[in-house]
């Protein structure tokens, strides 16, 4: 028998319709003589009666929860008027029914996998999958794969796959190796992202290119992270910023359109590096609320409170009326993140009360103006070196979020541009200029004349990040083209022409042959759809992930292996041969 | 500037108007006093003009081969009648002129690529990759993904990701390892295929997945295979043999009317594993071309030739007029092959001269009008176990076929199915049952009772490859989800409970918690790409393949890694620590 429909798209088209169904016994019920069945495929879930004289009740009556069970049936529909909104409201009264297979109990309750420990989930995530949190994430994340393809298909972007084993670099997070058998005592890497085959494709002049490609790095697992991740790689040819800019901004809005009917509206605000550290202490703000700081510097120049006499810095945070136990709380985040502590004021009235407010009693007015907190409300401030201190107050604002759910009254999904990052860093413990992504990406035009300069700190690079709810969703840059700003950049963090070099090899070569203006972008796939699906972490939207040991609960793996298998490689374990 | 077109989209639209171009020097000439460049990018190539008084004449002096420019010019097409098919028809009188990037000189002419040694191609892929024929096959692999894309999703797939950091099991082809950092002295394997992971989610209830999935062998790479390679991945639950079978000639249909233009017509034919290897010799028969095997058993039996007169099998096939040379050739084919010689004759009147005809005097007349053979026509004979010689019979049918080209009258793409492989294989060496694929795959529904009597080895498996041009394309099954079925194919290969728990683990644990009848298919992406592209090898559809030792000239990969990075995950370069 074939099936006539998936029980979540029967309609009032098949009322009273012979309908074949195939799935899986979600629950069964017995009540007054007749069996109720909730017959589950990936589309929904529909309900069964069996009546005791119907020539299916024998073989229903062997039906368990996950069974799985082919039902025949007439299809029921109530009147408009009288359906309450529950499973009664359809049925399909059974007139035969098939155990197709049977099921052993399974070791947690499907509709309460939510509340079990997340091992056990791990361990049968082939149960766990059967949730319909799961189902609607991986087939939302299907949906959006779709989208991505025909968009940048009718765009003119060819799909291209790059190397899963390639060369191991020292550059960057830590590489995954692999051993060649055929070349012992060699190895290969598996990529950490496409970075460097993407440009050669464009020095190819391939045009356009993109791919959903897997990547990996061998990092500590502590945060939401896997070994291995999907990025969404594109890269271009001939354009500017701008241009990578606007076609992201029709893409996302494509794929929001596509897989949830959201309107994204475009184009998406654009906001400075500077800008985003100096107003929310963050290079990717949650901007779905306000709570900008507010630069006090000068008001506190030379003033009674010392600590903030001459610093660099002095920004406040305007907070709702916080507990001592709260601001306790916010000042711990404070100093996790850099803070010396977190000074603090409550308005009473016409000036404050506690905290610093012994030192600011000839400043309470302007005080009260220019941050406009409310009476009762608090000041949260960080001080001293800038990036320091806004770094800190950054974190605090974003527990004042989770505290006071100040995100809830804001847009659902808010999508930024951060812009103008640094094309330098100064590294403070080697003491030495370094790039921020990789030496590859191009200076703004109007600073190139600044490397080599005591100015060339404040260069800007063509780089640009996109930012979902607080959540850097994808990065890219354009690219260094010209052969003399290559040179520039390497000397400018430091690297003679023989040590790039042997860093980059192959790579400078290419570039010598012809490269066309070009940039690109990445985005983390599986932090997106974990966004867009609602989720509080990328395993949600991940049919097989890892746990935070690296390790596959289900399949065992990693796992020992015959030192047959370690030999033919040519490797042994550590210690052990 | 903005470019206003790709070369190549250039048409009448554009006459007498102002175009921008960006692209590569395709090459340069001078000639009375003008500059013509050839400008090409990823669509095309167009002759670029540029006058002696020309603004554009001094910087287009400065292009050379394969420097990036930027023209802007007047567009003009000879009028149809005057076009001779030349780059002339079309050009651009440049106005203005900006070289984008220089050029060193490549190592070799890219309009040569295909004369130079493959080793220099791949070293330097990024100028091969410019080459019209790889441009044009990875943009028709780019266009047959989106295809495979828009088909799948229209028919309800969800596209999933599997692991690609999985467990190495003793079963199939040769892992490669991935040392685990967190997890010293344990092991990842990439996955050979998502074989398992795509059969868990049919028992998550997902109904219809699919993935271009990366896979990994560590095999010798003497034939055209490389250590990771793309399979299109797919499994169906709730569906037969033909279901699977109707959805992929569809698919494959679309795919190549999509891509090529091309209308391949459906349903594809089917045959059986044996009926292919008793007419064909081959699992994978080209079917482009006929020359069939003719069955002349019963005409030797008993006979004057003793090799012959008893033997299991005697098959021949129908050659034109051979040189001595070439049937000695062939012969050597044939042994390669399993065969102990090759016996042969050649057709003079009513009877035959040569090889052995001085056994066949009495069967001449019969032998002819069996075989059709016509005069100075030759016929090659293999005899003896039937699979031994119709083996080495259909290795000397393809050289016949590369000797006279008999492919070439033949449809450009024959599609088939091969259909009712054996369910069991009897080992020689071990003495032993086993199975073809993998033991999951499910028997023909009507030979389930010949499991465990004699009659065993007839058992049909519900499994099927897809052929094109006489290459397997794809393979796949239906598999087993009845759990006493299941008992019986272990029972069937020896595998007691325990050892079959050993090594099937989780995945047995999973199929007895509802599994929905399944099968799939997954399809060797490569090599279909080839086919369809009209390339020698699958090197030629992958932008960065590895070469036979495995090796990523370009990129230098595989390479010793420093003893700190094996360290950190835990291993030693062999009878090195």
């Amino acid at each position: 028998m074939k099936r006539t429909a998936l029980v979540g798209h029967l309609d009032a088209s098949h009322q009273n319709q012979t309908v074949t169904l195939q799935g899986w016994v979600n629950r069964r019920r017995d009540l007054g003589g007749l069996i109720f069945i909730e017959l589950r495929d990936r589309s929904g879930i529909v309900q069964v009666q069996v009546e005791p004289d119907s020539p299916a009740f024998a073989e229903a009556d062997r039906l368990r929860a996950e069974y799985v069970a082919e039902i025949e049936g007439r299809f029921q529909m109530r009147p408009e008027a009288q359906r309450k909104g529950g499973l009664a409201d359809y049925e399909v009264i059974a007139s035969r029914v098939k155990v197709l297979n049977a099921a052993k109990t399974p070791p947690f309750e499907l509709d309460k996998g939510g509340e079990v420990s997340e091992d056990l989930r791990l361990k049968y995530r082939y149960l766990d999958l059967r949730r319909s949190d799961m189902q609607r994430a991986l087939l939302l994340r299907s949906k959006a794969v779709t989208a991505v393809t025909e968009f940048l298909d009718a765009e003119g972007f060819a799909q291209i796959e790059t190397p899963m084993l390639t060369k191991s670099t020292p550059e960057g997070a830590r590489d995954f190796l692999v051993p060649s058998r055929l070349n012992p005592g060699e190895f290969y890497a598996l990529p950490q992202s496409p970075q460097l085959f993407k440009q050669l494709l464009m020095i190819s002049g391939f045009d356009r290119y993109y791919q959903l490609a897997r990547c990996f790095r061998d990092e500590d697992l502590r945060a939401d992270r896997q070994p291995d991740f999907t990025q969404l790689d594109m890269e271009l040819s001939f354009v500017e910023q701008d241009d990578v800019l606007e076609l992201q901004e029709r893409l996302l809005a494509h794929v929001f359109k596509k897989v949830l009917g959201h309107d994204l509206p475009t184009p998406f605000p654009r906001m400075s590096y500077h800008e985003a550290m100096d107003l929310y202490g963050s290079d990717k703000p949650d901007l779905r609320f306000g709570s900008r700081f507010v630069d006090v510097t000068e008001l506190f120049r030379g003033g009674e409170f010392k600590a903030f006499a001459s610093a660099q810095t002095v920004k406040v945070l305007v907070a709702p009326e916080l507990t001592r136990k709260q601001i306790d709380e916010l000042e711990r985040v404070a100093k996790q993140n850099g803070a010396g502590g977190l000074a603090w004021l409550k308005r009473d009235g016409d000036g404050f009360t506690g905290g610093i407010s012994k030192f600011v009693g000839g400043i309470a007015a302007p005080l009260i103006e220019q941050t406009g907190v409310e009476q009762g409300g608090t000041l949260l401030f960080a001080a001293g070196e800038w990036k320091k201190a806004v770094t800190a107050l950054g974190a605090v604002r974003l527990s004042l979020r989770d505290l006071f759910d100040l995100a809830a009254d804001g847009p659902r999904f808010h999508v930024s541009w951060v812009v103008d990052f640094p094309q330098l860093e100064f590294d403070e413990e080697s003491q030495t200029w370094t790039y921020m992504h990789h030496p590859f990406t191009a200076p703004h035009p109007d600073d190139v004349a600044l490397f080599g300069t005591e100015r060339q700190g404040e260069m800007r690079a063509q780089a640009y990040d996109l930012v979902l709810n607080g959540f850097e969703i994808g990065g890219g840059s354009i690219r260094i083209h010209d052969p003399e700003v290559q040179a520039k950049m390497f000397s400018a963090i430091g690297f003679s022409e023989a040590a790039a070099r042997e860093k980059f090899g192959f790579f400078l070569d290419a570039l010598e042959y012809g490269t066309p203006p070009h940039g690109g972008i990445a985005w983390g796939f599986d932090r997106l759809l974990m966004l867009m699906s609602g989720a509080s972490s990328i395993r949600e939207v991940i049919a097989f992930p890892k746990n935070n040991r690296g390790a596959d609960l289900m399949a065992e793996a990693p796992s020992p292996v015959e030192d047959a298998q370690l030999a033919e490689v040519g490797v042994a374990v550590r210690g052990e041969n």
